[in-house]
């Protein structure tokens, strides 16, 4: 029948299920699906629409039957025999605890990494400038949820970690998994959500339906989606992604002498910037004498872009471009990035433009100017100087 | 009498009473006392003997007589008339309020604004790579204290910032001033002190005795010395040096077109390090077939520095040194640099080695490439990789 083909299929084919993606992506991978938006359309939206968000799954995007569908909370089991592991559904989600809702942007640790790429080869998805977007996410505070599942102050001692572990799972069954560090779930100002809707609506599948984690300020592999489980611990996430991978290294480090071990996890992402517009190797027109620059720039942590510097001689010079953004965030809670442009008259005779963007935040960490001194083996972190 | 000629003297010149200082101190300022120790001896001592500390005085030192001091503290005056304001003695200080230690590097938004001079003259004393020191703080936690003096949660929505006025004047009696946001002050883990020791003793004449504020991770310029007055407000400090000052600026920004409005007062600083050994140009001996290279690593806001790339080469090739700290910092409280070391062979028949270091915080930024892209007219905010 009908029905058993689509069953066998499905067990042959885990990927089979995925949804229906939007034309317009570049896909960097097919199964699991990875894409980014086309860099020059990125900019023309404050609020990235999620069907052009950037798509950065791990493994098959899981079935998830909303009805049915439950989040367990656990705090230090073992250790706390007297808290009650909390299971909740997602109408209780909904109705127990109060809805927030956050403009935060996400990014890929690889963005940028085809950059990297060009130095030298690294291990990884090749990502131009658009692993990165922005959306309005909505749902429970984690903090208010991990009181509710019986987290006290005093346990900080014993917990450092939270860990959350996805519905996505591979052919051994392993899901997908990540922690970050505790007080920024339990920071008032931290924002992390239990995020159920995103730009007002229902999650999309590839964006973690029915629950995924905002994490805002902290790399996209920590914002787990299609979220099972969470559990207060005393150690990190034991999964790949944590331990050994997204981690940062020296240029001198290669796949012979890496110790993952010695970095940490990635969770705060440094200063960026890029240039949507004109695209690259874009042909100005002779008549113009003047260019329109655009761009984006954020910053890890809650830190705010307080500047962006543009360039049209390769950085020999710069000019100061005009920064938009959404409402003036509060102090260390800068979670959404600025899109920015810059008007600037061509210099007479002009034959070629070397276009160079580079952000400032307000801790005034500054892009490095070049990439190969922070090449790393597996290409994150790739946040040069955009040229 | 000698005692006329001592009052004369005094009031022909202010800084006649300033304390003696330690002879090996590199002298930036006689007037205004500024200077940093020798950066061969920086990277000796981890916690800095407050004799060599680098001083940094805008104004003459003020005489305080401990006996008859008093803190004076206020939350929004005129807005909440039911606060009393608090007047502390040096005493009710030490014994009203738990005494908090914590190990804490400052360092001046000036340091390395020698290396900006070279590429363009700025404005500004001309230090070199020691205006950065690191050493215990011992003193009351200022959320104690602001919480004494009648602060409560409900006015975070009047309040924003804490302002610190010093008991340092200049000859029209303006007092130097700073401020801080308030979240940092009130945070738990902020760990913002008013010290009255420093390494184990009595705060120093030119570190602010009797009581100075201590703002781990942020700027030197908001560590007020010589505190006399602590004031909850709407507003940042209308001083000239949190207003017009100590803010960093586009390499295109001159002094005809800056508009100090147009950036924000510097608080946390970026990620920073130093060689400090071998001294620039200095002789290797040529029968060693090694080179021990030392220097310093720090990072603002609390980011962990994580990692220390050296290079022999003038950065085309790069090695990963060693870190020495003190205790493991806690999560978002690593107020206190790193001292490193490498020891690398030399390659056969060097003649010449160009020495790189650039660091990496644990929010993955690090140190720009060169310094004509960050350069500014104010010369702050100096930390691209140092050769
Ligand atoms: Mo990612
Ligand atoms: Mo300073």
């Amino acid at each position: 029948s009908d029905r058993q083909k689509q069953e066998t299929g499905k067990s042959l084919d885990p990927y089979s299920t995925d949804p229906i993606r939007h034309p317009a992506l570049h896909v960097n991978s097919l199964k699991p699906f990875n894409a980014e938006p086309p860099a020059v359309i990125l900019s023309d939206n404050y609020i990235t629409p999620s069907a052009i968000f950037f798509k950065r799954n791990h493994l098959p995007v899981p079935q998830v039957d909303a009805n049915i569908y439950r989040l367990h909370v656990e705090v230090l089991p073992g250790v706390t025999p007297g808290v009650t592991p909390l299971s909740l559904s997602l109408d209780e989600l909904k109705t127990r605890f109060p809805k927030h809702t956050v403009t935060a942007t996400l990014q890929c640790a690889g963005n940028r990494r085809s950059e990297m790429n060009k130095v030298k080869p690294v291990k990884g998805l090749n990502w131009g400038i658009a692993a990165i977007s922005n959306a309005t996410w909505s749902g429970a505070k984690l903090k208010d949820v991990l009181l509710a599942a019986g987290y006290r102050p005093e346990l900080a001692q014993l917990a450092c970690h939270v860990q959350f572990e996805g519905m996505d799972r591979d052919v051994t069954g392993t899901t997908y998994g990540a922690s970050i560090p505790l007080n920024k779930a339990l920071s008032d100002d931290g924002d992390v959500l239990l995020a159920y809707q995103m730009n007002g609506e229902d999650l999309p599948a590839d964006h973690g339906y029915p629950v995924r984690v905002v994490v805002p300020g902290i790399v996209g592999a920590r914002n787990v989606k299609w979220l099972g489980r969470i559990l207060v611990s005393q150690e990190e996430s034991r999964s790949h992604w944590q331990q050994n991978d997204y981690k940062g290294f020296s240029p001198a480090t290669d796949w012979d002498t890496v110790d993952f071990k010695l970095a940490p996890a990635i969770q705060e992402l440094p200063v960026q910037s890029a240039i949507t517009q004109p695209a690259e190797g874009a042909m100005l027109d002779r008549r113009a004498n003047e260019v329109r620059v655009k761009g984006y720039a954020w910053s890890g942590g809650g830190r705010e872009v307080v500047r962006v510097d543009v360039s049209l001689d390769g950085g020999q010079t710069w000019k100061v471009a005009n920064l938009q953004s959404g409402e003036k965030p509060q102090p260390g809670r800068a979670w959404a990035w600025k899109l920015w442009e810059l008007t600037a008259s061509l210099p007479p005779g002009t034959q070629e433009l070397e276009i160079v963007c580079k952000a400032v935040d307000n801790s005034y960490n500054m892009q490095p100017d070049t990439v190969a001194p922070i090449w790393n083996l597996r290409g994150v972190l790739s946040n040069a100087w955009h040229r």
